[in-house]
């Protein structure tokens, strides 16, 4: 099935369907993928289309098809086993992995190449990070920093076709940060000793290890030099705009934006396919058929936001990736000397916060989700085969490395107080912070829908966020101005209100996502607009509940408007839950990438499941430590008090 | 240093302190552990009468300090290797514990034992659960259901003594939950299949299995019998109070209450103490010395939230533990004719509700705290050695077994549902809901403080809570009643309803915990109650920040007023700061219970992280995998592209 075109999807939903509607006479208890195929039927959309409208087209589509299935038949990146295999498995299959994809390197365009990879990440995130150890941070360094004469030589010794050298990255010191300088050594030299750091949370397919100098010189020539420079006496030369490199800092966080989205997809399609059949209870004892968890209210409320939030972050990816695109463009063709200069520094500058912001903000909210869509498992979650939870291992990195979430927020948040500060004193202001264009209308603004439905509105939601981030940027402003008046340094009143820039940089985020969704929504194909509309309004409003504080605390909603609101986001979740099956569907994860029995695409899961864990688990083997269980069970009992009967103090 | 005693903890202290005045003369940085030591004599309190006041008295602190001792020292219990030991060799020392533990069983009183099982589930939680199985599930399942000639019976085959047999306990049917039958079985006979389930998220030293029965007839003598009765002829006689029987499903909940406590504890002592060593950037470029994490703001409000909320979990346990044997010496004097039949049935409903509510709240709460906790260690918080990733995966299980826990959750929010519905009534409500016998006054009270000063008072605090309990209770109350008006059943109406079922027992639960925590201040010793009132406070304060939507929504705060809330809770973060590591001391786990090499008592953490990186991970070991390496890196290129130094395209 994992393999199934569309249409061959459609025909076995049909299928079941005349099962079902054959055994219509006298009541029976639905199977599994009864119960999964009644769910396709409800779509009043086409989830093919939805699916091109998500992946940028039908090209797209049919390219990372193609790879889902290479990748399926391929035994280097068999999958199914991955939960069961040691650190050192896992290590010599990453090895193995190279050999296949080092070909593609080459061989393939960019942009073809990174579609590839991001599917890879998706299901084999330890893989695709050690790739990019040495592509991205190896020789991403050398074409960045190296000088041409440099940049030659080690391509000559093979560090792009991975010949004769595999890369590595070696950037911080034990006890310290990212604030310290990088090195890079590729064989064991006289004085250099090096060691793994061994077992980690998840990704063990990466080597992390540890590298020691012991009274060692590295050779001046080995320093990357296109930028900063070193005399052979030592003098620094620094380049003119050390800006203009930081480039590279936002691809990975821009890249890390993109897999939230993907992660949180696969994560609520294992989640949402599992509360299509799993059934349990019954409000009515002479059901002949338990409900299907996901008709449970409370297991909507638990699930369809996630849904909505996925959505949300893979618009939002999208359009991060073409921010970023931008500005890469506009850093190339920018001269230190030019006249676009400043324009190109204040997209910089921009680009540089928001996707620090957002890369914080969707990479917790995805952990989250992760972590509350295998609850909604219940025992299963705690399976290692359901595969959220090596999800949720694998993913958890997201959230400390390449800049940890709390700093990553600050950064932003220090920002937004500086856009704040620029506004006051009639600076225009980017589109990402518009709101701060009209602080004077906006900052005491409320609500002013005649009913209550009228909150059901884009530009009326959009204007909620706008006030409610126009007061907290404000008021982390003015603690920061307050800070500057007592007589602190900057810096010191930067930290001292760093908890109102904290919150500043959340509910602004809440904000951006938000608006990204609108505009995709606004742009979707005719046929996809009314479905992705209510999920969109979930997102919002369910975003706004859980912020409810601000909202009432600046006075946009009333009260009785909150209470609505929280009403809404009920209704909207069962009108969402109509057809997620289908919203599901269309992000067209094949049963390999999803890699979980709970999550196959027709709804077997039990035998599916249960075939899984005797597949890793054969049974009929010699007990691997019987003859301990023997002497402890047939051992003499000497010192152990008599057994009475009435003992049961003893417990 | 793990095993040292308070005198010498002191005296090391008084040491690195000297060391640091002689030093005085020209400034140099502070070693890691001069670093721990110089919060150690910030205590405005003596630690060890914290220690005492926290086990319940002197003796108590003996016992545990005995037990970590003893464990420390048993090779058996070696704890250091266990993040990189295979699920196989960790079920192989599970049954090696076996044979040490199972002593006690007989040779201690059951309060000191179940001391005892409390210390090991800290360190060895999967091994905590596998005894608890074969004492708990399955000698529990002997001596609560069996008749006396059944119980004499299985204890004579050696079920206690576990002797000849080790328990099983067999439950969920696959794709089903807990409402269906149990059986037992406990050596393979013709037509049963057994199977291991495999791979888990964490606890790998619980054997989880799958059984199978293929026209298999259990003999009707091995039904336990003491409550429901089936005769030959298959007639099934029910007990007459089946209630009186649910008092060991309310047992595991209560220990999952106490058992967050000791985890967030754990959690906080690891977090915490790197805090105090770890020295990253400083506000002032001339600083010989970099500024502390714990210095930042923002990392007193990720860390001294956490603190507060592992003392007040700490005393909600005790006092949930106190309610739980009041209960149960109820059930024992309690005949089903009793006069005091009544009474027992409120007090069963009370507590299986608290406890039902208390077991989701805390150990969803202590869940994120975990993970919260491991953030705050940046990239180390990746490391397996770090211990929080393996105490997240083992602990995570809390949340779903022995009741799922949102469905535990909506199970208080009914509870306070029909609560409600009588109060409105004019039928007294018990101590936990006492909110409910004062609507009239309650529902519609503003916070009548003079100044914001003024709402730092427990009294003012404990209303706040119980004003807005009252009204999302109502609020859960008024949405059943509309439902049932509407014509629905009241399981439907319930079902209906669930989201402010939801909100209502959470909110309920936080308020519930605070007075728990009050309480224990205000009966402290007087030289702990000022230190503890801080950490009070900041509970409290920073529990509504956190669910502010719902202090402005019923209007209990003014918007002015939340905002002295939230500045306060930055006040209160940084005064607990200033004697944070005394009170984390006061938990008084050994470094071998933290077993983190960035969690130990003297601060010297890069030194034993480095330590144990290489004792786990040793150098100059055969590449387990040098062979694929070099096949990798020395193969023939054939079809790759032809290199080029300006295809900067093809990374």
């Amino acid at each position: 099935m994992s393999e199934s075109s569309a249409p061959q999807r459609l025909a076995s939903v049909q299928n079941h369907l005349q099962i079902d509607a054959c055994s219509n006479e006298e009541p029976r208890r639905k199977t599994p993928i009864e119960s999964m195929a009644e769910e396709r039927v409800k779509a009043s959309f086409n989830v093919r289309d939805l699916t091109y409208y998500l992946d940028g087209g039908e090209k797209s589509t049919k390219i990372r098809e193609k790879f889902m299935m290479e990748l399926e038949r391929d035994p280097t990146f068999r999958m199914y086993d991955m939960y069961d295999v040691t650190k050192d498995e896992i290590r010599e299959r990453t090895m193995e992995k190279f050999r296949t994809i080092v070909h593609y390197v080459s061989a393939e365009p960019v942009s073809v190449f990174t579609m590839r990879m991001q599917t890879i990440s998706l299901i084999d995130p330890g893989f695709w990070t050690r790739f990019g150890v040495h592509y991205g941070l190896f020789f991403g360094a050398l074409r960045g920093s190296a000088t041409s004469a440099q940049f030659s030589h080690w391509v000559s010794k093979g560090a792009l076709a991975l010949n004769g050298m595999v890369g590595c990255f070696a950037m911080t010191e034990l006890g310290h940060g990212s604030n310290l300088r990088d090195t890079r050594t590729y064989t064991l030299m006289p004085g250099v000793n090096i060691g793994d750091i061994g077992k980690k949370m998840g990704r063990d397919g990466i080597d992390n290890g540890w590298i020691q100098f012991t009274n060692v010189r590295i050779p001046r020539t080995n320093m990357l030099m296109k930028h900063t420079k070193i005399s052979r006496a030592g003098e620094v030369k620094e380049p003119p705009m050390a800006q203009l490199t930081y480039g590279a800092l936002i691809q990975g966080r821009v890249a890390m934006v993109v897999d939230s989205g993907n992660i949180a997809k696969k994560a609520v399609t294992i989640a949402g396919r599992y509360a299509a059949v799993r059934r349990q209870f019954s409000s009515n004892p002479h059901d002949v058929q338990e409900t299907k968890l996901i008709d449970y209210a409370i297991h909507q409320y638990r699930l369809m936001p996630i849904l909505a939030m996925a959505y949300a972050f893979h618009f939002t990816g999208v359009e991060t990736q073409k921010l970023y695109d931008t500005l890469m463009d506009k850093l190339e063709s920018t001269q230190p000397d030019d006249a676009g200069l400043q324009d190109t520094l204040e997209t910089l500058k921009e680009t540089h916060a928001t996707s620090a912001g957002l890369k914080a903000f969707c990479t917790w909210s995805t952990l989250n989700a992760i972590e509350a869509c295998r609850q909604t498992l219940g025992g299963h979650g705690y399976s290692a085969y359901t595969g959220l939870a090596t999800t949720y291992n694998d993913f958890a990195v997201h959230c400390t490395w390449e800049g940890d979430n709390t700093i990553l927020t600050l950064q932003l948040g220090r920002y937004l107080v500086s856009c704040y500060r620029e506004a006051l004193n009639g600076k225009a202001q980017p589109e990402g912070v518009d709101y701060l264009n009209h602080l004077n209308t906006l900052l005491t603004q409320g609500c002013a829908v005649k009913t209550n439905e009228g909150i059901l509105d884009f530009d009326i939601i959009q204007q909620a966020w706008g006030v409610v981030t126009a007061n907290v940027v404000k008021k982390a402003g003015d603690d920061f101005n307050e800070c500057l008046k007592g007589g602190m340094n900057p810096e010191v009143a930067y930290e001292e209100c760093s908890q109102s820039r904290l919150a500043a940089a959340k509910i602004h985020s809440f904000g951006y996502v938000f608006r990204r969704f609108v505009q995709a929504v606004k742009s979707a194909p005719d046929g996809l607009r009314p479905v992705l509309t209510k999920v969109c309004f979930l997102y919002g409003l369910y975003s706004i509940e859980q912020n409810a504080g601000f909202f009432l605390q600046y006075r946009y909603f009333t009260p009785s408007q909150m209470d609505y609101v929280r009403a809404q986001v009920n209704v909207l979740c069962r009108e969402v839950r109509q057809e997620y099956i289908p919203l599901i569907d269309a992000f067209n994860y094949t049963d390999y990438m999803i890699n979980s029995p709970l999550g196959v695409y027709d709804g077997n899961v039990y035998e599916k499941y249960f075939d899984h864990v005797k597949r890793q688990n054969p049974v009929g083997q010699p007990h691997p430590y019987l003859p301990l269980i023997q002497s402890l069970l047939r051992r003499e009992i000497e010192d152990d008090e008599p057994l009475e009967d009435d003992d049961e103090d003893d417990e």
